[in-house]
């Protein structure tokens, strides 16, 4: 080993080292006793990570804004008044979420950039692009909805204004909420291309043993707020044929939800149906339930099956109607069509795969990413590292650091030459 | 008509119109804009309308006294050291209740009080009891669990140190919130027998056109707590054979209890199922649920048919964990066996009742009353008025002025009767 190869390997074992002492301190923000965290969108547990995240990056040097959504930009000036490869996912998480869904994204993004100052910097290479970190304000929409909510107003699909007057459960709106944590601004981003990388959240790369997955299409999703409407009675009293029993309406509509995704089964991934949030009113014991709020959604991979299935749910809505006595009201919707990724971009992200000898594949995500909104508005790559058996949004999830550095190294890879222009033209 | 049977006539008239006015004030405590009251246990309306009370039947000269869990009693001494006859229902409310369900049957005692009052101390008659107008604290049992709270405690089926350190969903305590409203004391009652009048909550008084139903035993019910454990995921990425959902699996125990109440439903009245209350954990929009908590009960006047629906919904438990790859725990449980009441003290309801030439028929009650309890410790009579269209536990709740009257003045009648000594010995 030449003085300066042994040099270059003390160096890239200094940056795995200091990804990982990051990702600890990264991970004591919101942290759980079961392991995870708790950083829903504009909590404290929120701020405090992003102002963590700030003093990481200023202290590399970089430059930190805000949108006036919240999104957090911190800024690597390589090219004074050239458009930006922006980079990264989002902080937030679930409220009783794995530390690596999205935080994984924006340290492997910020590491990468930190990586790419020193030899854009040092040595004799030139950027064509500046880079811009990016954490995504609201990407679980747990707290405040819907999700994806940051990337949603960069890329035009939501009004800021309609966002910042969205209340969460308590009545406190998104713009109190950002204010309350100090990270809200007026900055805006001339964006090149976005890079994001991510826990896959599922169990196709471990399955395979890949290293890397490019992501090559989002799954298409219909999601529903649907109400069911019965009538208050009292649960001793009221015989069985007086009652309209709103919680026996939603009990149906989830078991019907499941028999769909049971039915479209004959391909392992056809269609995918969930409900998450189940709010029963007055929700006494004594109580019939007057009204019941919930959400399903229907994901995926092919238009066709999922108009089916869509079909097929409105069908069955008539039915439990009948059944439990009750009126079901369809409320917001939100439909993301299935879309492929940027295919330059995919082979792109194989041959620095290729060149750092890790094994990649190709996956679809399941899951919504910022980089489902991207994709629409710039040239987008989306790269998955594995998640250990597949758990997420759970404090159980992991990822091995090996993999999480893998990813680092492979971002870094990318994002250089990006930056060098093999991706976008200047 | 003589001038005396024209006098009787007029403070008649005057104390029917003397008890609707009274309704209608005790019917602004917690008032809900849809003609309802809003009364939850301890909270500051359920104080507000208990210091009406106290106001109301100190005003008629009766002294209010708390026991050590709430129970209010306003006394009315006729032949001091006499045990007491004890009349009254509960004031308090669901969250959206009705303004009848058990506030009318406080104020029918106190009023039924209030004119014996007159007729034992300004005519020759002698009482040979005492009187106790009661409001007992939380019989809905929807903020502290479990309901029918206060009469447990008085009747020695709960100890009062549990009670009191029974929490509400905030941790708030029942000794806590009983001393915020000042309405706690040490006052024990000596109580020879029990009378309760209430309106029916079902619609079998109307369908049959009767004004009065003498309620010859309750329903025996099993109550159960159940926790439906699975296994927090995220809703897009995790794949249908991955997934252990509880809230699948609690919809599907929803719709279990329905499908075991149609059964057994050969019989209009033979089993009723129901589910108050449904708790999802952590109920965000892209989560798995991993948690359901959820209170399912089933109710018969048989005692052989509550066995076979319960072994029924139990046997369907073990399926159901199959089909949804969830555990289900029982928690806590509540078993009322089915009881009757005193068939002499019906008995001599039925003569008041025809004396008063009020139609009445036998009924049975499906809702536990405060009754329930003290039926099994001193003689009990339980009289119903009926409720429009069977509607209860909802803010349309109704039971016609007339109705109201009548019952009034039966529970006057037989009030009198029984502090005469005919239905109990002095």
């Amino acid at each position: 080993m030449t003085t300066t190869a042994s040099s270059a390997a003390r160096t890239a074992a200094a940056g795995r080292e200091a990804f990982l002492a990051d990702f600890r301190s990264m991970s004591t923000f919101g942290a759980t006793a079961g392991g995870g965290v708790d950083r829903q969108a504009g909590t404290v547990a929120d701020g405090q990570t992003r102002s963590w995240f700030r003093g990481l990056v200023e202290g590399h040097g970089f430059e930190v804004r805000y949108d006036q959504v919240g999104n957090q930009f911190a800024l690597l000036e390589l090219t004074p008044g050239a458009p930006y490869i922006a980079v990264g996912s989002h902080l937030d998480s679930q409220p009783l979420g794995g530390r690596f869904d999205g935080a994984y994204g924006v340290l492997a993004g910020a590491h990468a950039a930190i990586r790419l100052k020193e030899r854009f910097t040092q040595g004799d290479e030139t950027a064509k692009f500046n880079i811009a970190v990016v954490n995504w304000f609201n990407e679980e929409g747990c707290r405040f909805k819907p999700s994806m909510m940051g990337s949603s107003v960069f890329t035009g699909k939501l009004p800021a204004e309609q966002v910042l007057a969205t209340t969460d459960p308590h009545g406190t709106t998104v713009r109190e909420a950002l204010e309350a944590i100090g990270t809200v601004g007026d900055f805006s981003l001339d964006v090149a291309a976005y890079l994001e990388i991510h826990i896959e959240q599922g169990r196709s790369l471990e399955d395979a043993g890949l290293t890397i997955g490019l992501v090559e299409s989002t799954w298409g999703a219909n999601k529903y707020e649907f109400v069911v409407h019965g009538e208050q009675a009292h649960t001793g009293a009221t015989i069985i044929a007086d009652r309209h029993d709103a919680l026996l309406g939603a009990s149906l509509l989830v078991v019907a939800a499941r028999e769909i995704a049971d039915e479209f089964s004959t391909d392992e991934h056809a269609v995918i149906t969930s409900c998450g949030e189940f709010n029963v009113f007055p929700n006494s014991p004594v109580v019939v339930a007057s009204r019941v709020n919930l959400l399903v959604d229907l994901r995926s991979t092919d238009p066709d099956v999922l108009a089916a299935a869509d079909a097929e749910l409105h069908r069955r809505i008539q039915a439990i109607e009948q059944r439990a006595a009750v009126k079901i009201e369809r409320g917001a919707e939100h439909v993301w069509a299935s879309k492929a990724y940027d295919e330059a971009g995919m082979k792109l992200a194989a041959e620095c795969a290729d060149a750092l000898g890790l094994p990649h594949g190709t996956v679809r995500t399941l899951a919504g990413h910022d980089s489902t909104n991207m994709k629409d508005i710039v040239p987008t790559i989306m790269l998955f590292v594995p998640s250990v058996e597949g758990i997420s949004h759970n404090e159980k999830e992991l990822t091995s650091d090996e993999d999480m550095l893998a990813g680092v190294d492979l971002l870094t890879e990318l994002l250089g030459r990006v930056a060098d222009g093999e991706f976008v033209r200047p």
